[in-house]
């Protein structure tokens, strides 16, 4: 399974990347983009995907102060016409 | 319309944090991980989507070394019940 963990701060944790950027937009004259958070998203292919989330919890995130969020990243089936 | 943006190194670029994961990873007692590639993924709300690829390009990525996807976050729409 191909797999993307996204990861972002917590609500509530300090997010200067993301402050950074909104200030940044209006600056390029970007207007109207709002409530900008930074965080990083990994992917990879794994073979037993039931162990992510302790992959998640144990290497890639920080529990403490980042949320996840476990997608799949693998491309639809194609769909097989009947005969 | 909250849109999340994905970037990460194009295909051929040197990805340093991601081989650092896929070493970690058997350290740890995870196998069957391979092809492992970080990349950061921006959160935003903005009110004219048509205007995220510029955004993209002018400051959220560099296209030369970075590719970008750019996804829906928005929560699916309730199912409205027919009288």
């Amino acid at each position: 399974m191909r797999a993307r963990v996204l990861v972002k701060p917590k609500a509530g944790i300090l997010d200067p990347q993301g402050q950074a950027v909104q200030r940044a937009l209006p600056a390029l004259g970007f207007t109207g983009v709002t409530d900008v958070h930074v965080g990083r998203m990994i992917e990879l292919d794994v073979q037993d995907p039931a162990r992510l989330p302790e992959i998640c919890e144990r290497l890639l995130t920080n529990p403490l102060i980042e949320d996840y969020e476990i997608v799949s990243a693998d491309p639809p089936a194609p769909t097989t016409a009947s005969a």
